[in-house]
């Protein structure tokens, strides 16, 4: 059977037991956006190499990205420390390196992670589904220019992108359904995938399409693994909006629901944006 | 004339001309917690190591701090690379480091920043401040076991802690008014810390005091070094609440705006909680 395009973007090899932290992978053009790959594709790769990790403990709380430079198509190492390891909890450090055409090798993502054995005790979902049902009849985004939006299957219910660029300013919310194409099982890496897929709020917010990309990502993870299993293939409910939007970057702040009403992450990220 | 307690707790020396990179100081008892410095101050310290850096590029517009064990007593060395620098955006990675009292050096906190150049571009303040004045009258938090919270003026206008440890829920908004004590002018790491002053969500959401500790924190500087100098010494309104409570881990996720309204600083928290 045939890989999922998004499992085959995010094989890695480990580089060998001179490097035991570190594997080698190669950037996706099934998952590619206008300079480079998806970025949450890119995430999610670093989140995998940490899940490949030996030494791992527990399951993922805590994942933060930063998008140093642009990553080119070819390939590429992910180097993965395990820098703290208490009773519960563990401390990632993790740098996405590429060597440019000039030959010089350069970081090109760094990211931080926390994982975490969890133990049961008092929850409360604090913040409830919008009251929304997933309907069919939703039209799928259609944004060809990028070939990863063909990856997901997303239906916005609200704060569609605007069909006509005319700078008529809005409010920066989106709701809209998401789930991968084809369907596959949620896990922690789609999920940091999917928390990253929220097109520029500047774009909605101000009906102009300027120049815009994610500079830092941060995706708390409030579900484990069984909880991740039990949303299947199913769709996901996502929400974000802006806060700020101050001289060249903007913040943006989202959640993802199962859909039967589970806050599985809550996820933020400061996006640069032009003009 | 004596120095601010806020700048003597992030007070810095260069390690020497062998680690360009590295700066030694040492826990504050006047910022103490319950087990160690109160974490905004750490979190500001590894800030103020990039600061200080000589190859700085620009000023921060996002920090994440991961507390990965407590910080005791005495010395410290933090650690500030530069990993990327491109035009207008500069990457770091930091680690702060302790010799425990078997004399093993290990890592305590990890930290990563971007810095950047800004311009100046189209803005809006999409998350306005709560319609609320300071008043004299609000009465001071007083929480006399921290010594951490004698160095800060706080008067809650909604969401203080509970009186009693009744159990009784409620939800977790806190509302309140924060300025350092004794005043001090506003500027990057001050604005680190206050992100980290709201006392652990899940107190407030059940009026109950369990152990709680911040995992990991990410802030977003909205507000650039002339926007924080004209807030002066005076106080901001800081607002946080929190999204999901699961099995041992929460968000917290909080506003700070300027007397005048403009949105400072946006930040989120993961923070561990028992029973």
């Amino acid at each position: 059977m045939e890989q999922h395009p998004f499992d085959q973007a995010l094989r890695l090899e480990a580089a060998g037991s001179a490097q035991p932290d570190t594997w080698l992978g190669a950037s996706s053009a099934a998952y590619w956006n206008m300079v480079g790959p998806f970025g949450g594709t890119t995430a999610a790769t670093t989140l995998r190499a940490i899940l490949l990790h030996p030494a791992l403990l527990g399951e993922p709380i805590a994942l933060t990205v930063n998008y140093a430079s642009a990553l080119a198509a070819g390939a590429f190492s992910v180097t993965a420390r395990p820098v703290r390891t208490n009773r519960s909890t563990q401390h990632w450090m993790v740098a996405l390196s590429q060597t440019d055409a000039s030959g010089v090798e350069g970081v090109v993502m760094t990211a931080s992670a926390v994982t975490a054995a969890r133990r049961e005790t008092w929850s409360a979902n604090d913040t409830p589904m919008p009251a929304l049902r997933f309907s069919e009849a939703l039209p799928r985004f259609d944004f060809a220019t990028s070939e990863w939006t063909q990856r997901y299957d997303m239906r916005a219910v609200s704060g569609r992108i605007p069909e006509t660029w005319d700078g008529r300013e809005d409010d920066s919310l989106t709701r809209l359904w998401v789930r991968d194409e084809p369907p596959r099982p949620l896990d922690f890496c789609a999920l940091a995938a999917m928390s990253d897929v929220f097109y520029p709020r500047v774009w909605l917010r101000r009906a102009t399409r300027v120049p815009a990309g994610t500079v830092s990502i941060t995706t708390y993870f409030h579900a484990d693994s069984r909880q991740l299993a039990q949303c299947g293939e199913g769709y996901l409910l996502g929400q974000a909006r802006a806060q700020a939007f101050r001289n060249g970057f903007f913040d943006q702040s989202a959640q993802l629901w199962s859909a039967a009403g589970t806050l599985l992450a809550t996820s933020n990220q400061l996006v640069y944006y032009k003009e």
